[in-house]
């Protein structure tokens, strides 16, 4: 591999420059094995934030976090296989049902998850209210499931894409999250390293999403499916609201509950609508484009892989899952119409009523969070329990009520002009 | 102190934003105490040099540096003081004239000084080729000196301003040097901790600085002037042409040996123009505005005081210098006029002979170096000697004339189209 001087790649960035195919080689490979530092990365970083990155520059990118690890096949699977990944949300529980629902028409789909920091929950901490069920398997545990069942949810090993697990890990300390070129390459090094053959995207945004403008989401959506695409692997997204929680929950064992109830024929509308449209796309990319997911969910099809799915790694589905000790209902001031109910203040109460964590350390209150009573566009009487919050700590109740100060508004009738657009706003690749 | 988010601070000067002097206050503190990492600080670095720094926020950022270490005072002195700083040149050896010139006249210069990385010489590497020269004096030794010699050239303790320090290596890694606001506050928290009342700054532009532009180290000047004012302390800056080098030695002896020429009342026009300039600018400003320092290079007071400056730091100022044992001399190959001497090429030249060093731990041979036989706009014939390369190891002289392949221009008188504009461009503050 031909060598370079960091700072004259760090020079060039700053300037304006866009980096060649070899030196971004070199960055990546030097910096995961030590040569390049990390206050050398962090200021790379930075440059790359405020001069942005090329089309081609963000493929090599890419390519070269995806060298710096291992990359997993599936081709030797009878099955296709269809993978998802959501830029995360309020609430996005979608994984849960969606993956044992793609999973029962025959197509393979291995979901490597992370957990929740901050506002946005993580599919692992969500899973893990269920008694006995683990998120780590071994590599032989992976493809038997994998082949037994069709869908496995479980932890993604450090082997894949180290070079991104600890540029994100600078990232975050460094202010320099937000970045298209450095969020795409992120997400797309990690699922192309996982050797999917196809891949739907739920790119949000809005209040409760960390990109707030369609424009932008847009633009991250583009850069991916682009990505996805020049290395091979089918890319579609789609391009979802985030201002509103997703669904009647925000949590964790409370997700787990409503996930069940969409497998079970029921659930809230959005989820239904959000998780049937996102197994279209997988299907119709895994080749089958006349499979009905919306059937598998009404005849219990999906429900019977989830069981399987759960039962495979040590989970007993039909457990009861973690309640609350102590619990807070809201009720409606006065008689109206829910008019608003934003995502991102919902996200941070949940978060401090014990179901987030602030640092990778901590543990997640599987019982904690906030069940929604009410969703925008409902009526409301004045004493109607609008939402109740969840938490082992009666305590955390007050700072919870503060993240939800202006949260929500009642309104009359007449006053909701602005309708909020669909759920699912575009479709992209 | 107030405390903040350094992820925060980032994000802020990322997006454009001011920050604020408690912000500010806190980072360098906090960054000094290890509670902010190099690699934030390094990202922060970056977000600076793209962005900016407001007047407002340099003089901030000059003051927490200076308030991370200790300040030097020196009130108790009978006699009035004065400090001058050079942003660094090729065959720049004018410190070592000045300081005993403008003590001379007694007005106290106390010149904390740094060694040479890369193109650019280092006082301190010059007068070590004194024999029996010591560079660290004691804190008491220093204002003995001060005292009783009125000059003292010496190292600075890391006592000075240590935030600097760390910022200062940070920077040089990570491509972030060449940042006005950076700079500017880099030089003046350690001369204004250094206690000096009058400060002159010697700002050059051209190919042999830092700064290549005019209008770039004009900026650069104003700035660093209004810092000097805001803390108090008398500063003015003269802007300098380096597009060609200072003088007709370029290494550590042999700028010594001219140096003393200039001392004896002789030497290069053009060092004995910026010496008195600059002499003039240091005793104007410490109230001697009638003294004429050309005077005191003719008639022996400013060799009467670089000789006591020598011996009292140990140096026998009668000793013979480093002599070169190898040398190799570059002929005119034409009858014509020397039009062009570019200082970067025969900077890197003389440092590739062994007079700089590429890394800190290296040591500098104090013979190695280049002696100019000819100026731009000097009469040369076919044959005649331009210049002459001095090494300790011939091997060194291969790499030395590749740096100067173009590096200088003989042609007819005739070409002499653009003449070079006078050596002081300008006069700042």
């Amino acid at each position: 591999m031909e060598s370079f001087d960091v700072v004259d790649l760090i020079r060039a960035k700053r300037d304006g420059g866009t980096l060649s195919t070899p030196q971004i080689d070199w960055l990546i490979d030097a910096y995961t094995r030590g040569l390049v530092a990390d206050e050398q990365m962090s200021a790379m970083t930075m440059a790359i934030f405020l001069n942005g990155m090329g089309r081609e520059e963000i493929r090599d990118l890419t390519a070269a976090m995806i060298a710096s690890g291992e990359r997993l096949d599936f081709s030797h699977l009878a099955t296709p296989t269809a993978d998802k990944h959501s830029t995360g949300g309020v609430g996005d529980k979608i994984t849960l049902p969606l993956a044992p629902l793609v999973a029962s028409f025959g197509v393979a789909v291995p979901q490597l998850s992370g957990r929740g920091l901050g506002h946005t929950g993580g599919t692992l901490d969500k899973l893990e209210s269920i008694p006995g069920w683990r998120a780590s398997l071994t590599n032989a545990e992976f493809h038997r499931q994998l082949e037994s069942v069709g869908a496995v949810i479980c932890a993604a090993g450090s082997g894949l894409a180290p070079a991104d697990g600890r540029l994100y890990a600078l990232r975050d300390i460094t202010g320099t999250v937000e970045s298209i070129p450095l969020i795409a390459s992120s997400i797309m090094s990690k699922k192309i390293a996982e050797g999917t053959a196809a891949l739907v995207l739920d790119v949000k945004f809005g209040s409760g999403a960390f990109l707030r403008e369609e424009a932008r989401a847009r633009e991250l959506a583009e850069t991916m499916v682009r990505l996805g695409q020049d290395a091979g692997v089918a890319t579609r997204a789609l391009l979802t609201d985030m201002n509103t929680p997703l669904g009647r929950t925000i949590g964790n064992a409370n997700e787990v509950r409503e996930s069940v109830e969409v497998l079970a024929g029921g659930g809230p509308a959005d989820i239904v609508e959000l998780t049937v449209a996102l197994a279209r796309e997988m299907l119709d990319l895994a080749g089958r484009p006349d499979a009905d997911p919306g059937a598998a969910l009404r005849d219990g099809r999906a429900m019977d892989t989830w069981r399987a799915m759960i039962a495979a790694q040590g989970g007993d589905p039909d457990a009861a899952l973690p309640a609350p000790s102590e619990t807070h209902t809201v009720t409606a001031e006065r008689d109206g119409v829910l008019l608003e109910q934003r995502a991102l203040p919902f996200g941070i109460a949940a978060w401090r009523l014990g179901a987030g964590r602030a640092r990778k350390e901590d543990a997640v209150v599987h019982s904690a969070g906030i069940d929604l009573h009410a969703k925008p566009g409902d009526t409301v009487r004045r004493g109607d329990p609008l939402f109740t919050l969840a938490a082992e700590d009666p305590a955390r109740f007050d700072r919870a009520l503060e993240a939800l100060e202006g949260a929500y508004r009642i309104g009359d009738d007449g006053d909701r002009s602005a309708a909020p657009g669909p759920l699912i706003r575009d479709r992209v690749g």
